[in-house]
């Protein structure tokens, strides 16, 4: 037996994945990418198909004292659908693995589904199979999504070159500032079950945080005016830690600037309100599910009027030079805090 | 809000099923096959690609109190290969779902995948991707496999025909034995820790629970002899239930012979030995992992021979006859107890 016991804390999740991805090799010819994209890349003839799973576990990643059951069905899709379209690829199937306690009656599950059901909806997808179950503790949904894009379009976070044109649509922050809210509000109707809360001015930030929408729009239109991006990856740890891993991924340096990255102007009064600096929620919030993606400069006359996509910065040559020029003109070393499950 | 509450175990896991298929219609082309099958069928060119998902739960699904770290890796991607094997396909790729506490070290994950690579070594299949992500409660592992076939490979339950002959590979019965061996032991452990507990005599059994072989060596098999099954299922929830799944399917009467079920002699004497009825455990037992299937009259030639390939009756035309022929040589009603989840 093996002694030694080292903490999982000590590897953290990227350190985990990293140690599993050494120790596996690929032995199909079929598996084009494995480990380490928003999705896996797997031959199809003319088309590639793209893989991806998440889990959501009850307590770590949501708490249904505030989050709906419908939402979290629609979530739990939308953020998968997000990892294929974070490889340029339109999303096709889905199959959910849901481990259910009877605490949970058929009512409730149907409404888990309505929300599951809404989202293959809007994004065009198909159920196609599954695993349902008794847990004992929480509710655990785990979805695996398959897309499909001809082989030529598929983008990796891999492939950024050195002064390509950083963009991100929408805007960052407004997904953690939402679970700030919620959590407060909790704590409130906690301590003083008669006080409604009042949820109306942050309306845009819980929607953000409860019911995140993927960006196949977006995916879409690049395609419309036939754009492919150098690279792309959703935020979902937060900017920071996805500039960052495009940054390792290409080998190629990041360099932002702190008055281009879209912030709502509701979610940057909330962070003062919460005394948090707006520019770290955007930069470490996570969950925004938006996209990170990089272009050509040939390709920028074709999206500079775009009113969603925002221009952040560029990459150049030095990798170990990820910078953000803040407001007063400062160059500052980009930190990824992204998040530490352990 | 709804005010009715229906409880779960009113539906069951194949009404929950039925309940959420209904729901959920194809909207891609792609989309070949849907719920109800061993695994989803979808579109991959000349080829079909097969997707199935299982959740595997601390708990309700395992025990690490007897059950190794390394040989629960091993099984969770078994049983997904198994279901791929059902589909008379070849498994390529998997990802996986892993929700893990701090109270696992990385030394204990390490042997959670060593577990893993040892089957996808075994069984050919690349690691491709997964979420890795904290668990308050429980060890939860799910796990998608991706498998392939010549689209007219393909092999679904529903397309029985009645006289097949009906088919089923190894033996029945040995791993729901093996279970009971292991919370026997448990239990005498939990009374008495001085006591070691004698597993010898019944290693084959324990090692059917423990580490289940997914039969890929039967699908290269009938390839090699040019069958392809009329139906084919694995036998995870009990031969009984898998032969009403095929009944179901297909439309198809099944009657069995109980004399021709295959059942290991030690875990005949053990079934005895724990006061079970052996040909119950065997029609009800679950977790085999063997292979269900029916092939044409005109393939039993090619097949009489074979050593694990055991026939154990025949479909017809009546499909609320599924019956079973005593040793005594009266007719009962076959009763598929399955597995209550809920």
């Amino acid at each position: 037996m093996n002694e030694t016991r080292t903490e999982l804390a000590s590897l953290g999740e990227f350190g985990l994945i990293n140690r599993i991805q050494k120790q596996f090799s690929a032995q199909n010819l079929t598996s084009v990418i494995g480990i380490g994209d928003d999705a896996a890349v797997i031959d199809a003839g003319a088309d590639a198909l793209l893989v991806t799973t998440d889990m959501l576990l009850e307590g770590p990643h949501f708490d249904l004292s505030y989050v709906p059951l419908k939402h979290l069905g629609y979530k739990a899709v939308a953020v998968n659908v997000s990892d294929i379209a974070a490889m340029n690829a339109k999303p096709e199937q889905i199959t959910i693995g849901l481990a259910i306690s009877n605490r949970f009656s058929v009512e409730a599950i149907d409404e888990l589904y309505s929300g599951i059901k809404a989202a293959c909806d809007d994004y065009g997808v198909d159920l196609v199979g599954g695993d349902t179950t008794s847990s004992a503790a929480g509710l655990v949904i785990s979805i695996t999504a398959i897309g499909r894009a001809p082989k030529d379009k598929v983008v990796l976070r891999s492939t950024a070159k050195a002064n390509d044109i950083i963009c991100v649509t929408g805007d960052l922050g407004s997904a953690y500032l939402g679970l700030q809210v919620l959590e407060r509000e909790k704590q409130v109707f906690l301590t003083n079950p008669e006080m409604q809360p009042d949820l109306e001015k942050y309306e845009y930030m819980v929607g953000r945080q409860l019911k995140p929408s993927a960006r196949m729009d977006v995916v879409h239109e690049l395609a419309e005016k036939n754009i492919v991006p150098t690279s792309m990856i959703d935020v979902s740890d937060g900017l920071a830690s996805e500039l960052f891993h495009i940054s390792r991924a290409s080998g190629v340096g990041i360099k932002i600037f702190e008055d281009k990255v879209p912030i709502d102007s509701m979610a940057f009064e909330t962070a003062i309100e919460f005394k948090l600096d707006p520019i770290t929620c955007a930069l470490n919030g996570g969950e925004d599910y938006e996209l990170l993606f990089t272009i050509k400069p040939s390709d920028f006359e074709k999206l500079k009027n775009h009113p969603d996509i925002h221009f952040i910065g560029h990459t150049h040559n030095d990798a170990n030079q990820n910078v953000m020029v803040t407001k007063q003109e400062t160059i500052v070393p980009l930190k990824a805090q992204g998040w530490r499950h352990f």
